[in-house]
């Protein structure tokens, strides 16, 4: 039996349209060089908007070609979001941060044929131009120079000028939902990128999924501080989601800095921010020593990305009044996947254990815990297993790569290790290829980085597996010591001592400048290995 | 370019699925006649909904056929909720307030084949059972005799014996995610009850709308109050929200009456609640006289249906610390369309004329307005025309009964007029059918009623039109007053003075003792009418 009921689509060109018609006057804030604040109302990022949609079927663009970004967070990056995908091309956001080898490698993979870049941006894409056969137009915003990237049989052209003149009304095409709305490409240490493509569908869902109450929240009463970069997956929905909600955008441009943010969010004073733990230790410290500034406008702090350290998400609720909140997700889940929100009636330490997890799934995210052998284990918060997941935001493929490998009966594998409680609150242990595996039993690399982050004179703690003759693998602590402040690996580990098992206690120590990380900001413990590996790490042994 | 992304169909299995896992000690609590409360968990619902599940299979249900209930709101109709569209049947919910005939016309229309019917409305059920030619199964809940509807080649079983033995656990199907999920005809006082059909997908997106943080605002922490009777329109999307969020249901049975419902809400502490404005109105009277009752953990009271008299939410708010929310809707808008939440920025009087307004469209919902002539007129707080309404989880036809004239080149026509201003903010002035039309110009009966029922010695107002030899048409005001009040139509008269242009000033006043009510409780104004055409009404003419 059918339903009665409409079969509307759910489309981003949908979602431009509540925004910009009901919250017409919610705006996207954002912060220039001199620190002042350009700002945009929702009714003109909807005009200018359909005036890009308009400049890009001029130069050509039709069907679902691919429009690339190479920007910072800001409003003609929304536009962006808005039209391309709204007008039925596919938006592919690209990462400044990657290699020039892996830009031209998923930049020609996704064939992208119009790039619009920041102009700070410029000398980079011009590095890597001349190998990306199929692009025919550059757009480039802010009033830089053209001349570098110009070259024959290429169109570059300033952002207003392109989209200067056209009509602020566009017809946006009824599309399917299941057609693609947005790409990326995850930055796997191994291998080629690998790219998803998000449909309309599932970036309307995920979006509704970040609105929700228990959810991130998002109402038209809140401003949202989106420092997670917008070429980072799907900006965490935080962009649609405050078109969905009316909420104001405030975005920091490529300022990610913690002066500049505790400048922009004192005078901005946004009610919700998205960042990667790195980000919100940068901020703790420039807060410490910096004092009087006031960020207690930000209500909810969604961190993930990497595992949120306690202390960071202690230090920020009693010294600020500001509540971290972890979530969990990947490029692949769209990425909210899991929020740790603990039950109100939790209190205490218990309640700490769980802002601790990375949360429970949001509805629409199914998970299970599989074990080496292929078997489904309970969620008794006590058995080890890797997550795989499921849901209408999950990717079930990659852009023209099957890998089977990476998926188990529709369900997607995602190389996180941990466990499940029975509130289904999740605690990841590991990546499944940096578990530490001593004496046939597992030790959580991540656990120990959590624990030695907290440690008053470590600034960052990385702890990955090393050969060892007798155990098969023993953990090594690689640690950042804080400016001006001075440890022994002894006083570390007697710190350690009773917070975990005895026999994961590291004997192996080095301590750096600085710990490498991938271009997503997480440690690169495949390149540490690899260092270790070749001796290049001066290891201290208890 | 087709997206990756996994197409999982959007379900009521899926919310199920979530609800009993992720939010296994969330409890359903139900009033019982003698005052306790039953709790059951969602744990509990899950393995009882695979229970009825594996019931209705074995008796004979396959497919999309119809399950209907005749039910109260209870855990037992949360259960037939989440078995019977979950299973792949079609759940049809069967109004108690119907009258026989129509009873009879809807059940076999929807080709009823099971009847789950509280023990209490059993009577009802089988005053009509024998015209029910298709029904070969009833269930009755609660412990009642059996007896008075046996008849031959019908079986009539107990609830809990109809359940019992059956697993726990039910393999429910993959079902497309448009097949129909629940059935619910409407109750126009015209021709005869026409039928809607819920998707899965629409009941899925309209739960997460209801979820979002603009919406109803559902989360964990929560626990709901439903007191919208779950035939109604989807019970307003609360189970399913609540089994989406994982909040309390708190089910008040057939006890509708202010007194138990005071009672409830000091005893269960529910921080959310649903209802009609007439409920709302006892409430609050009951409240005034007899004082002493805390319900200040209703944080948010979503109130539709028809509209909501300022006075009553000021008076909540102001008396009792509870906020009334309007929200608006229809059978045909699964039904959560529009709710009016102010931005927080604007204050006082402004305020209140926004709470005062039937809201903003949600999220997913698209609103236009229509004139006489066909022609959309602007979003201008003052031009009127007709609302028309598009989205995931609106009606685009009846079932078995195309009725081309209620629909509007895809947009659905609700017969409610009204205008809408610069924010999106809906005020509706009139049902289509009930407009006063008064020397050519309109007279907003829904205006007039709301300022009546504001008089202290008022307890109901409603205004027809009449007809008038040199206006075509004028108001006529029926009142009901307060028990013990006394007024005089020139002193209501005097009261409107002022608050409307002077020729909307009704001269027929009219006393009654009450006012008749549809079925789902709105003022029958076509009875009344056909009342004052046939001279039964004693009018006053001023």
């Amino acid at each position: 039996m059918q339903s009665t009921m409409m079969n509307v689509q759910l489309t981003t060109a949908a979602i431009l349209r509540h925004g910009a018609r009901v919250h017409a006057t919610a705006r996207v804030r954002t912060l220039q060089p001199d620190g002042s604040v350009r700002t945009g109302t929702f009714a003109e990022v909807g005009r200018r908007s359909a005036q890009l949609a308009h400049a890009l079927r001029a130069c050509g663009v039709v069907g679902d070609e691919r429009v690339a970004t190479l920007m910072w967070n800001n409003q003609e990056h929304v536009e962006a979001y808005c039209a391309v995908p709204s007008m039925g091309a596919v938006l592919h956001t690209l990462n400044p941060r990657l290699t020039p080898e892996q830009l031209v490698y998923i930049a020609n993979h996704a064939d992208d044929r119009v790039v619009i870049v920041d102009g700070t941006l410029a000398p980079l894409l011009a590095a890597v131009l001349p190998q990306l056969a199929e692009v025919h137009t550059v757009v480039v915003t802010g009033g830089v120079d053209l001349a570098p990237l110009e070259r024959d049989g290429l169109t570059v052209v300033g952002y207003d000028d392109f989209i200067g003149g056209h009509l602020e009304t566009f017809e946006w095409p009824e599309l399917d939902e299941l057609s693609a709305a947005a790409m990326c490409y995850t930055s796997g240490t191994t291998g080629n990128p690998k790219g998803v493509a998000y449909s309309h569908r599932s970036t309307y869902l995920h979006s509704m999924a970040a609105c929700a109450a228990d959810g991130l929240s998002v109402t038209g009463d809140d401003a949202i501080l989106a420092i997670v970069p917008m070429f980072h997956a799907n900006a965490w929905g935080l962009v649609y989601a405050a078109l969905m909600a009316g909420a104001d955008l405030v975005m920091p441009e490529r300022f990610l800095q913690a002066e500049p943010l505790v400048r922009l969010i004192s005078s901005e004073r946004p009610t919700i921010a998205g960042a990667v733990p790195t980000i919100w230790s940068d901020v703790l410290n420039h807060l410490d020593s910096n004092p009087g500034h006031d960020i207690s406008s930000l209500g909810l702090v969604a961190c993930g990305g990497s595992a949120v350290p306690l202390h960071l998400m202690k230090a920020f609720q009693e010294k600020y009044g500001v509540q971290i909140v972890q979530a969990w997700g990947m490029t692949e889940t769209s990425p909210l996947a899991a929020i740790a929100r603990p039950p109100a009636a939790v209190e205490g330490e218990e309640h700490w254990a769980l802002r601790a997890s990375q949360g429970r799934p949001v509805a629409g995210v199914e998970l299970r815990l599989i074990d080496d052998d292929g078997n489904e284990v309970p969620h008794d918060g006590k058995s080890v297993g890797e997550i795989q997941v499921r849901g209408p935001w999950i990717t079930g493929s990659y852009i023209g790569d099957e890998d089977a490998e990476k998926f188990d009966d529709g369900w997607l594998r995602t190389g996180d290790v941990g466990r499940i409680d029975e509130r289904s609150f999740v605690t990841l242990t590991d990546r499944a290829k940096d578990v530490i595996k001593s004496g046939g039993e597992w030790i959580s690399s991540v656990e120990l980085e959590l624990l030695l982050a907290g440690h008053p004179d470590v600034l960052e703690a990385t702890v990955i597996g090393v050969p060892d003759e007798k155990w098969q693998e023993r953990p090594l602590a690689v640690i950042v010591v804080r400016d001006g402040s001075e440890v022994t690996p002894s006083q570390l580990r007697d710190f350690l001592e009773g917070k975990v098992a005895k026999w994961w206690l590291p004997e192996r120590w080095c301590f750096v400048p600085d710990v490498p990380k991938t271009s997503v900001g997480k440690f690169d413990k495949k390149l540490l290995r690899a260092r270790h590996a070749d001796g290049d790490l001066a290891v201290i042994d208890l």
